[in-house]
C-alpha cells in the first residue's frame, strides 16, 4: 500500500508525512534520496533531460520502490503536474509509461492545500526557492485537474493551514475511510 | 551526427571507437560515465529496476546527450537487444519511447562481430564477466534481428577478428559511404 502526499512547495507535505508515518507505523520513502534519485535530481534541476526524458527518468526511479507499505512525498502526481504545467507533458502517456514499467500506483493520495498567503509565509520562513503567486496558482490548478481527471477515486483534499494536529486527523480519517490501513 | 559502435562484450568496441575517434576527430561519448549514468549502471547491474523501468532509464540517459557529433559505444541498440533477449522488452515500444523523449538516433551503427572463439579468448584475457557460448550466440542473433528489423538502412556489419587496422579501414569506408562525415 502506498500513501502519496502531494501539493505545492510550502504546503507542509514532509511534516504531515512524518506525523502520518508515526501514527500508522509506515515508513516514509524518499525516491530522490536514493543514490539514483540524487543523480536524477541533480540532472533535472540543471535541465539536462528533455521533458519526456525526465518523465522517463521518473518511471525508472519509481520502478525500484521497495515492495512494502510506504508513505511517499511527491509520487507520480507531482512530476505529471510539473512536467505538464511547464512542458506540456501528455499526462495520459506518462501514466501509461508507469503501467508499462510496473510502477506501484498510489492507493491513496493526500493532496494538501492552503491559502496562498500561508504558503508564501512558509516559503519565506524556509528561505526556499521563490515561487510567484502566478506559479503557485497555476500549479494548484494543474494539481486539481490531474487529480480529478486521472485519480478521481484515489485522492482526498486536505487543508493544511491551521493546527497540524487537525490536518493529520483529517488525513488519518481519509486513510481509514479508504480502508488502506 | 552519431556513430554508434555495437556488438557483444569482447568484440572490440572500445578499441575501434577510439581509433575511429582519432581518424574522424569526433569525440567518444560514454553515457554510462556521466554521474547520472554511473548511478543508473549501479542500479541495473543490481537489478533494481523493472525491465521497462530500466528501458525508461535509458531514455532519460540518452535524452541528455550533447548536441555535437559523437561516437557512442552501445547506444540505443544494446539496451534494446539485452532487454529484449533477457526480459522480452517490446523493441518497437522502446524505440517509440526514444522518439517521445527526443533522443538523438544513431546516423550510422557499426556492428562488430567476430567468431566465438576469438571473443571468448578476448574475454578470458580481460578476465571479464563470463558469458556462455549460448548467451553470446543468442545475443548475436538478437542483435542481427533488431538491426535488420529496426535499423535496416542504418547499420553495417564489420568483422573484427584479424588486424585492427583492417577493421578500422572498413568502418571508415562505411562512414564515408553513408556520407555522414
Amino acid at each position: 500500500m502506498i500513501i502519496a502526499i502531494e501539493g505545492v512547495d510550502g504546503v507542509g507535505k514532509n511534516t504531515v508525512a512524518q506525523k502520518l508515518s508515526e501514527a500508522l507505523d509506515i515508513p516514509v520513502y524518499e525516491p530522490l534520496q536514493t543514490p539514483f534519485g540524487r543523480a536524477f535530481k541533480e540532472c533535472f534541476l540543471n535541465k539536462c533531460f528533455t521533458p519526456y526524458g525526465e518523465a522517463a527518468g521518473n518511471a525508472a526511479l519509481y520502478s525500484m520502490l521497495p515492495k512494502e507499505d510506504l508513505i511517499v512525498v511527491r509520487y507520480v502526481v507531482s512530476p505529471a503536474v510539473y512536467l505538464h504545467h511547464y512542458s506540456g507533458l501528455d499526462v495520459k502517456w506518462f501514466l501509461d509509461l508507469m503501467k508499462h514499467c510496473k510502477v506501484r500506483m498510489p492507493d491513496l493520495i493526500i493532496y494538501l492545500y492552503a491559502p496562498l498567503p500561508v504558503i508564501e509565509a512558509r516559503l519565506k520562513e524556509r528561505r526556499q526557492r521563490f515561487w510567484t503567486e502566478r506559479d503557485l496558482k497555476g500549479l494548484s490548478e494543474t494539481y486539481e485537474w490531474v487529480l480529478e481527471t486521472f485519480f478521481a477515486n484515489k485522492y482526498v483534499k486536505v487543508e493544511n493551514s491551521g493546527l497540524l494536529s487537525a490536518t493529520v486527523e483529517r488525513a488519518l480519517e481519509a486513510v481509514k475511510a479508504k480502508g488502506v490501513s
